[in-house]
């Protein structure tokens, strides 16, 4: 098992990474206030892994109360939110219970959001089962859900105690997941770690094959640089946008399509080709560059081109973005492979014809 | 005008006190990121002061966007907290815009939550218009909306940028509602200063008559008590609570009641009453002290009996309150009149007796 920490001050806490944590209930026990907890997961991991997670803690004397959702990111809603305050309240679930959250990026946010606003707030647990969950969406506190007008735009900043990235759960996710989950890391080396995304060219079949030891460097790495501009910016007033690479394109496809038909990090991985494609076109980066990113996000089996959607309702859904200042678009472009930063003044060429890529390929 | 701070680190802010604040945008100008705001009331506010505010604003140039909500404690719920969402969003509204919460603790709570949840947080500003607001509810970051199981069982901690305490809106206030409020302004001298409670025994027909000078030093004193327990306790995981002195029994005749039946302030004094009396029934104070705090809840023309609330129900709805921790009961008692203090060692016996008084009087 690695450790990290993620330095936030009176909010700072670990991330375990390693195989088989999930029943490990020595590691969950120092945290909690009470030894009772709310598990909240889906109907999938709940089949796979609930029972393990249940059974460790019931058999340390932790009463346990189950909240299973249904699966996929449309339940990612006001309605299945209320689902679990109303479970919370009629077991009389107090500020001193411990909500963990089992499950993928969808239950992570929702439960996240949960333990933020039950009570004004109450302990909170991350037990990521999904690649993106464990390198990306578990770590740094933000939690929410969707509303019909735009993706996350409902939430708050909120940090659990601790995160279990237990790599073994990983075996059982679908290909199409995993490869998802393989967007986030490889925007972790193309905005910070040229070295990493090196790596990663050397180490993608392995990577997809579920090969441990490759997947506990990869989360974490992944981890320690996300934990380290979470903990430069926690609430994103800066250097933290850098995150969020592929992500303004990669939100206006998922909400162009309605959420659910591309996974989020399918529609990031199209949305990190118009990003790096918008970076060539403003003399940043090599063709060559493009090429290559191209070529990995091919071999994670990740789609490398946006779905046919039109360039006006492109911009009109990227205007709702909440990385939209002042009504101005900021962009996140890369200067290199491993290098990032946030750019305001993108004219109006390159993007529109960055957008053209739409259906093009 | 007068000014305090509460002092809360990087969190920190003022509360300005006096006369006519209301239209002085010079005080809201140098809060605000960008010159857009959306100001939060609802139909009863915007009609006395809504333009003034407005007019205000618009004639420093900034962009002001109106969120009329209905008024009334039954609106502080999901239903309306999504109309200011979808205002919002509809609007563009993004991360800078500062949201304003015009009116009194409903409007406070749920503008207060809806700005914590936006977007994961926008800058917020409280113009409290009710003297319950002034001296209670817009200090101290606790906002939310209420819950069918449960009063403020959904909420953040969440801080505004400021809070201006206009006086002079007091004298539209109907006189119901401004004795709720005197139940709060009495409760701050109960729980941490005698000599305040003595001056508001001496000065509370003046204050009943909107005495500008009477009011500014009631509510300058209780929001400088409320500050002093907010900074040393922000999240209420100790001497916090003792702001809750009346509202464990409040909240439930509130929510016995049906929300909205009782005023939240003519609750908390029936509350009061019953914790004043357990506290006797304790030994910690003498039935004198419980007849001055009657006498002046009279003076103040507050209910100094609860309702007839079988005492199995009341305890049912005390067990859901969200001072319960792990299922045992905490009181906040008085050890004198101007201090108070939690304990978790009452006996069923004193209880009960306390709770017989539902409907007696």
């Amino acid at each position: 098992m690695q450790t990290l920490r993620v330095e936030l001050g009176e909010r700072a806490y670990a991330i375990h990474i390693g195989e088989r944590l999930l029943a490990d209930a020595g590691l969950i026990l120092p945290q909690l206030d009470l030894p009772k907890v709310a598990i909240v997961t889906n109907t999938t991991v709940a089949a796979l892994y609930l029972q393990q997670l249940t059974g460790a803690l019931q058999a340390r004397g932790v009463d346990v109360l189950s909240i299973v959702l249904e699966d996929g990111e449309r339940y990612k809603d006001w309605a299945t939110l209320n689902r679990i305050y109303d479970a919370l309240l009629e077991r009389r679930c107090d500020r001193k219970t411990t909500l963990i959250a089992l499950g993928g990026g969808v239950v992570g946010d929702i439960a996240g959001f949960a333990a933020a606003t039950y009570m004004r707030g109450i302990p909170f647990i991350q037990v990521p089962t999904t690649l993106l969950a464990q390198v990306d969406s578990s770590i740094g506190g933000k939690t929410g859900i969707n509303h019909p007008l735009g993706k996350n735009m409902i939430g708050a900043f909120y940090q659990p105690r601790l995160v279990l990235a237990d790599t073994a759960v990983l075996e059982t996710l679908p290909a199409r997941e995993l490869s998802a989950g393989m967007a986030e890391v490889i925007k972790h080396g193309l905005i910070r770690d040229m070295a990493f995304f090196s790596w990663l060219e050397q180490n993608m079949e392995k990577l997809l094959a579920c090969d441990q030891d490759a997947l506990a460097h990869a989360v974490r790495r992944c981890c320690e640089i996300k934990a380290a501009v979470v903990a430069a910016d926690e609430r994103e007033t800066g250097v933290r946008a850098l995150l969020n690479f592929g992500h303004t394109f990669g939100h206006a496809i998922e909400s162009g399509l309605g959420y659910g038909n591309w996974l989020h990090g399918e529609a990031v991985a199209a949305g990190m080709v118009m990003a790096a494609d918008l970076s060539r076109r403003m003399g940043l980066i090599a063709p060559a560059d493009v090429e290559r990113i191209v070529a990995l996000l091919k071999r994670a089996r990740l789609p490398i081109a946006p779905p046919d959607i039109d360039s006006g309702r492109m911009l009109e859904l990227m205007g709702v973005d909440k990385k939209a200042e002042g009504g101005k678009l900021r962009f996140i472009l890369l200067d290199a492979i491993g290098s990032a930063s946030i750019r305001a003044d993108v004219p109006d060429d390159p993007l529109q014809q960055a957008l053209a890529l739409c259906g093009a390929i």
